[in-house]
């Protein structure tokens, strides 16, 4: 057990708000010097999901699931005002014009913050993600891994 | 107060696969050794009722939200790639595939390490859901009962 | 810091029946004598809108989205069974039969009870949302004042 203050957020939504809001606080926290960790389950995976098409060997389910579901962060749509496919858009020109960090560089910011990011092995499963489908550095985990860092955490999120 | 960590999860939302993280999170919790309550709100008393059609008498609102809230943890929609229906077939048969317990057994299972399951006695009155049409052993309480157990919680999550 | 407990609330979504469990916990926590802050960001920022139509000076993508978004508690949607604006008429009405607090009174008690309403500063800059538009009595700050409240927050949620 470290001295550190300890943050764990859940990502389990798959929509590039709620991702943002989990990647501002993970930085957030990391900046004021916390042991930080996304555990990301269900869609959440999404996000770390890299943007090239790649061929894993699958099963038929296991293909549609992946081509359905986007592939990376910038691909999530709006968990409001998604407008058919505008509003991530209308978003992200609003985000440029105030110089906020697009997620892909939230992302990597956390990565370089040393946040872990962590991704829930039964939904790769279940999913049929590969792990060469996800970004570098991921660590792989499941619910036991969470509630022994959440059980020491000062903040707990699920989003 | 015990010794036992606590984790309290409020499960406000209605959807199987929400439903599902909050169940697995309570019973990893519970594997644990943590002291395990789920406080089902709003939409998340419906994974607490029975499958049964039961008939108490209500007024003509309390049948109409009856009637159109799903019955039970089985019948509830996905949060994504619900496909008007189809999804929650996919990711069950998917489940079943991969031995991953549907959610009415992650319910009995919670059940069986003493997790408490409790339902918000506000939202019964609201919805005119009636005790009789939760499973058996469901506690009732309040927002005083969560406050008391959540100050004490080392893991607490809003789900 | 003070000797009392926190409760520290994210506010992110902007659905009627999630501000009220987020109120609801809040009063619930205040009467339990805690320290409680709800922190409004993203689409939980509607929440504290005036219902007044302001004509603050915004840009053309400030007026869209200020137009778009529900203008203060009352003119949410909900997260479930919103039947084309139907349905949170049907709850208000059921509501109002039991004597629940609508939610624009839940934000007034919970001023009455000094509940901390921050809202987020990054949101109000990405959306144009300007400080006048809000309720009066509301603090601004950003992830840092989270953290700094989080860590020391005896429930944490994000809602």
């Amino acid at each position: 057990m470290t001295e550190k203050k300890k943050t764990n957020i859940i990502l389990f939504s798959g929509e590039y708000d709620k991702a943002m809001a989990a990647y501002i606080i993970a930085n957030g926290a990391a900046a004021y010097d916390h042991d930080v960790t996304i555990f990301h389950t269900f869609w959440g995976l999404n996000t770390l999901r890299k943007d090239e098409k790649l061929m894993p060997k699958k099963s038929f389910m296991e293909k549609m699931f992946g081509k359905m579901m986007p592939r990376g962060a910038e691909k999530l749509p709006l968990s409001n005002m998604q407008f058919g496919g505008v509003g991530p858009k209308l978003i992200k020109s609003v985000m440029k014009k105030h110089n906020a960090m697009p997620l892909k560089d939230l992302v990597s910011m956390a990565q370089e913050q040393d946040v872990t990011l962590l991704a829930c092995t039964m939904t790769m499963d279940l999913l049929g993600i590969k792990e060469e489908e996800l970004l570098d550095n991921i660590e792989l985990g499941g619910v036991a891994a969470y509630i022994a860092e959440g059980e020491e955490g000062a903040i707990n999120l699920f989003i």
